[in-house]
């Protein structure tokens, strides 16, 4: 099945690229409300599914414990760009569970926020692996293995008990066997299992409703989501996707991106849950592919949809500020 | 037409993306001998011409009155990293014209080079137009609007006679008149005309061979390819795809990259030219889609043959340096 093309890129007046992709829209009862695409094929889900994979966080009792608040569930649940507050965070949830920065096995890259980057290397420093996009996650998978009072090293392996409750846990949410023959290793080096986006879909309705679920899981999902609802910035950053889409809406959406064009996302109030791959792997593309399935669902005010036009259909500007195009939804996407 | 996958990137045992295109490789006379895709769509090839755009600044006779040597040519034909040496190159071509940088409207940004934009940081500078990856090119039509006595300001608009020679010579080299209902305007703020595969693939058999050119058009033409055999690394920069293909095969090969996916080259031992473009606009795809086309169709040896194999089919390697998949190019493109 060759999936539709989702979103053109315009230069001028001609669509200079094109990216194809799927979008699956499902309720906590499993009924599929959208499906574009090839919705059935796995697919890695990479980042997008981090709030599923921070759950043991909070059920392994690490996040009381350790007494972690909005921001740190937040991080948990973070592809974060690197920003001072991000690192301190990071660093602050490590201290919690009395570890220290090189306990992260998520290896180091130079904060994805540009600005943040340029202060680091003015200042003299290095990136290390609290820079690193994943490192919100991977403190929150310490604290757990910390809670556990299991042995934290090598706590990314797919046989470490805190890999092996995190892939319990996306079972559970999305309702099918994982199957390790479709296990690979994320950027990060935890393990990252394919997923059809029709179930990733489900499972994201499930955390975003408590649907279905037992009432202390439930508890810990709506933890998780009242953390990014409340603390925006902290999963993303300044100027990002998430954190301007969180923000602007609050416990109203759920969004997170992955790599490889890929998004997960719920929308509490309709009881949906949302899963999106971009065939190509463009994050501009998944981006406008989720902006564009928000706005297909939930109920918007025109000040509300105006806000959203901007990540629909993005301006692409040049070095000069010049306006030299835009990302447009083709029909296919927004079903109009 | 749907273009056909050409490479697929992946992770563990799944294709984790998928990449469509189109690749035309065409002869000095007109004859196409390889047309994958829909190679009659008009596409903006961007960066990928520069070498064409650069033959104003030979045949406008100032590379000769500034004294240009092949450091300075192969910069007007790069999309180069903002490397010290390139941005000092660059600074040298306009002082050559009595020129200062501020005479540069490509727009600034930080160095692609991610150790040179971190060293500016750190010497507590910041990005100017020399950093620009189209400096050199934007320095050659400086160059070429003081040798014609022209005013330089404004040198980008489609009016300004730089230009419009630019065009003429595209128009020329490609066959075709060229359509302003088609031009959009290019990242650095230069015209781009939407031009087919199969005619720049047209273009590049007639620059890499001169055969059907005026003799001083051959000339400058042939002038240009030695520059970037010579100097390939002004071409792109350290760990760049053009300047490693170029260092290794040099006269053999002519390759070019521009943004969204288009590459540009010529095979002048085979008489062919190249014209790719990545539907979906991914740099990482279409240098695959490249490397598998001059394996295609170049005579190599065994180590030439390694040498361009981690072009064809690179590695992907996570922040741990982990081998975590790779690039695969698809029979469609290998033709295998």
């Amino acid at each position: 099945m060759t999936n539709p093309v989702l979103v053109e890129a315009f230069r001028g007046a001609l669509a200079e690229s094109r990216h194809r992709g799927a979008v699956a829209v499902a309720d906590a009862d499993g009924t599929t409300v959208l499906a574009l695409g090839d919705v059935e094929r796995p697919i890695y889900p990479r980042s997008a599914v981090k709030a599923l994979q921070a759950l043991t966080l909070i059920e392994s009792g690490a996040a009381e414990r350790f007494g972690l608040g909005d921001e740190d569930l937040a991080l948990a649940c973070a592809s974060h760009g690197g920003e001072p507050a991000h690192v301190a965070g990071v660093a602050r949830m490590l201290g919690a569970a009395g570890l220290d920065p090189d306990a992260l096995e998520c290896g180091a890259h130079w904060p994805m926020h540009q600005p943040s980057a340029q202060a680091l290397a003015r200042s003299g420093a290095t990136a290390t692996a609290l820079h690193n996009n994943c490192s919100g996650k991977h403190a929150g998978f310490l604290c757990a293995a910390c809670a556990m009072a299991l042995p934290h090293r090598g706590y990314v392996a797919p046989a470490h008990p805190v890999q092996r409750e995190v892939k319990a846990t996306l079972e559970n949410f999305a309702g099918i066997a994982l199957d390790d023959e479709r296990r690979a290793v994320d950027g990060c080096s935890v393990p990252t299992w394919a997923i059809p986006l029709r179930s990733l879909a489900f499972a994201f309705a499930r955390f975003g409703t408590g649907r279905g679920l037992p009432p202390a899981r439930a508890a810990a999902a709506a933890r998780l989501r009242a953390a990014c609802a409340a603390k925006p910035w902290f999963v993303a950053g300044t100027n990002r996707f998430c954190s301007e889409i969180m923000g602007r809406f609050g416990a109203r959406v759920l969004v997170k991106t992955g790599a490889e064009g890929t998004f997960c996302g719920a929308l509490p109030e309709r009881g949906l849950g949302i899963a999106i791959k971009c065939d190509d792997g463009a994050g501009r593309a998944g981006e406008a592919m989720m902006a564009a399935t928000i706005v297909r669902f939930l109920a918007l005010d025109p000040p509300d949809r105006i806000f959203c036009d901007r990540f629909v259909r993005p301006t692409l500007r040049n070095w000069n500020g010049i306006d030299i195009g835009a990302l447009r939804p083709t029909a296919a996407l927004t079903g109009e």
